[in-house]
């Protein structure tokens, strides 16, 4: 069985945690780990790492692969997508290219930044799913709801299905309800929450896009032909221009709307695995076990007479005192307080944010790039401050800079800096000044994380204001 | 007419923006200007500058003058406390110091942390009292009351006094009330607030401290026979080390309690003049206009759907959405959130900061020094990064360090720099490093505002790792 994990989701609804240009499954909402790690890690005991693929936006790749370096994830299993065009395309794409590979192959799609309680019956569950696909059926999970959740699509429980066992037809796919319709789905007892996990073979979900999504299927093909590997290290798959240009212009559709709604080929298999989409804050009250008074509290946090209240902190204290049904989450550059039952809007106070043309909707503090971080510490008329984390191994591009000086201090770890014609090894405590106009590159050729606090000088201090003249990561 | 600003408030209760270190007459909570600084404006149309004395707990000596210099405030009128005594005291000394200059002197005492927003009712109230006062008289402010308050004292109006229209004698001070007698209060018209400020003779105050408060009175020509002029600049006063001896152990006790509640000179002015103590976040409902939901939101912020909340933000970004009655208060190093009815228990979440040792409950990330300030903004294992900021003509001690080595990085002005036996000037772009044991100092002779980003490295970074051999503000 092949693995497919989707990571496509920008999970605004984490802010300030979570922002555009570091979505939800990359980081450690529920944790220890960050979501794609647990979703990886949870597939292990069924499907090998080399059998896992991932497919997800081309500006998230490299931090992706970063996060999965250690489960020895293979990077040219990660397919960098151009743009966002919903789950059927991409799903699509990673038919054509399993069938390419092994014609019989069953592919598991499981989207990146969910949570499954149940390992042992999550992966029961596939088992049982595997041997119905093997049928030709595209098989789903279906999630036994345990409250009236207004939030999720349901399935209808349909009849059952000759010889096998605990698995049925679908009746219908709905929508998200309304409260109303949602009280009555749980006590009818035959509706269960669609939860977005696929048990198929490669060629029986190309079959039945090939007859529901026939404008998406005749391009596959194409598609993945215009696949390569990407310059610079490390190696995950990217589209060409060609590919790029055809990817962008074929429509975004859920797999659900273009091919499961349609398809007579559609069986479910009941699966109560502790599932949960965690698509809001508040969704933490059913993943997260809660003190006496029913908080969840993380970080450095001084709690007084709070009830029912989640309060996520980190370095920075937080002082709480008297809030009931409250959210609090903390970061280095943005703060949220909302009253619980407004979680599932903040998605619209990041929309206004983003209107508002405030960087902190989009962008984190900490600057993830292929070769580590930056986060900007302090910035004044004509100065910014900045800690550099160069990971082990890693160097930045040979550029140069119009309008700044740079100086740069080592506080952790070993760096190797070219500055024109010469290169200098400097140590913790060691400095050194970059001049406008100087080609200078910072590289970390040790084992251990490099730290460097970055001062920048001039009238224009501008993150394009820089011309690459080599870069490994093929941004020049 | 004298000026006498009583200072002497921690104003806990405005955490995280107000600290043990930087307490609440200091910061801006109803800006613009600073509490101290409003003070003394406020009594400006009654009172040359340079018959306004200050006293206030020798910590913040340096700090309260600063903020008084635009104003030319005479140094040498500021009495440094060294420890609290409340008011009996402090007022005692004061007046004493007073009666020394000029036996006929009228003071005017005044709390350093209120407001007043009608000044000019207030300025009239003070001349009617000024009037009062030459008769002998030890007379104070009623204020009508405008709600059921139960966190004030209350005076209880008595018979009008021959020949003073609109001034009475006091039937009785009352302690704070319950909320049912507060109610009863408003409700017969004859209750008034005791807002502490009072008017009277230097020789009618000591007269009557002499019989009511002898142990206190018996002490005071020698307590202002031990005043000094402090060491180093600024030259404020402050008792020698007799001086400091006595005063600490002399009783701590209100003017109210030791004088005012026995004294049969007592009188009162109605004094309609929108007064406020400003005792707690909540009380910025009062001083402050809200938005059309009841909001009080001031800094970066973004609000969707909050009614009758107080949102205090400074640089960083804060979202808040669907907030009811809440308050928030965000500071570089401390968040506040409190349900608004509860505002007055943020002294005991502050008490309990302060027991479980987080340094946040009494020291700010911005700490004042006699030259100027510094603020942290990142440390690791090894290193510590700061801001520090030197003011105009200012300079920092003839140091040295055992356990570390720092590195100096002139962001914006121009740095004279000692080290060892030589001198350097450093403009904005140049660096330095001051090596470990070697004696240094950092100073400012220019007049525009010195900035440097200081990283220090070392096993054990600590304030207390300072020899000082030199220094003008007397910290040998």
């Amino acid at each position: 069985m092949y693995g497919v994990i989707l990571a496509g989701g920008s999970g605004t609804r984490f802010w300030p945690i979570s922002r555009e240009q570091s979505p939800k499954q990359l980081q450690e909402i529920v944790g220890p780990g960050t979501m794609i790690q647990n979703t990886v890690q949870r597939l292990l005991p069924l499907i090998p790492i080399e059998n896992i693929f991932l497919g997800t936006n081309h500006k998230q790749a490299v931090e992706t692969l970063r996060q999965l370096d250690s489960y020895n994830f293979v990077a040219d299993h990660l397919i960098a997508e151009p743009c966002s065009r919903n789950t059927a395309l991409a799903i699509g794409v990673m038919a054509q290219l399993m069938i390419d590979k092994d014609p019989d192959a069953i592919m598991g799609v499981f989207p990146a930044d969910h949570v499954v309680t149940n390992s042992e019956a999550f992966i029961k569950a596939l088992q049982k799913a595997e041997t119905i696909a093997q049928n030709g059926y595209l098989v789903t999970l279906g999630i036994p709801p345990t409250r009236p959740e207004t939030g999720f699509g349901y399935l209808k429980q349909g009849t059952t299905i000759e010889n096998m066992e605990g698995a049925y037809h679908v009746d219908r796919f709905v929508e998200k309800p309304d409260n109303h319709t949602a009280k009555q789905y749980l006590e009818q007892g035959n509706y269960y929450w669609n939860c977005g996990v696929f048990v198929w073979k490669a060629a029986s979900i190309l079959k039945e896009m090939q007859q529901h999504a026939k404008n998406i299927y005749s391009q596959l093909e194409t598609i993945v032909g215009c696949l390569q590997t990407s310059q610079g290290k490390p190696g995950y798959q990217e589209l060409n221009k060609k590919g790029c240009d055809l990817f962008s212009s074929l429509p975004s559709l859920s797999i659900d709307y273009a091919v499961m709604e349609n398809s007579s080929q559609v069986v479910f298999i009941p699966a109560d695995i502790g599932w949960n989409d965690v698509g809001s804050w508040n969704a933490l009250d059913d993943v997260y076990e809660k003190d006496s008074s029913g908080n969840i509290i993380h970080g450095n946090v001084l709690a007084h007479d709070c009830n029912n209240s989640i309060i996520q902190g980190q370095k920075r204290l937080i002082g709480v005192l008297g809030l009931t049904d409250t959210v609090v989450v903390d970061s280095p550059d943005a703060l949220l307080v909302c009253s619980k039952e407004r979680s599932q809007d903040v998605k619209k106070l990041v929309e206004a944010l983003n209107e508002k043309g405030h960087p902190e909707g989009k962008q984190p503090s900490t600057v993830k790039r292929p070769w580590g971080s930056y986060t900007v510490l302090d910035s004044g008329p004509s100065y910014l401050l900045k800690r550099i984390e160069v990971l082990p191994g890693e160097t930045l591009s040979l550029q140069s800079h119009q309008h700044r000086s740079e100086h740069w201090t080592v506080v952790s770890g070993n760096a190797e800096v070219v500055r024109d014609q010469e290169t200098f090894h400097l140590k913790t405590n060691d400095s050194i000044t970059i001049p406008k106009n100087a080609k200078h590159r910072l590289g970390n050729s040790e084992s251990d994380l490099l730290i460097v606090i970055e001062i920048q000088f001039g009238q224009h201090l501008d993150e394009n204001d820089i011309s690459r003249f080599e870069d490994r990561y093929g941004r020049c």
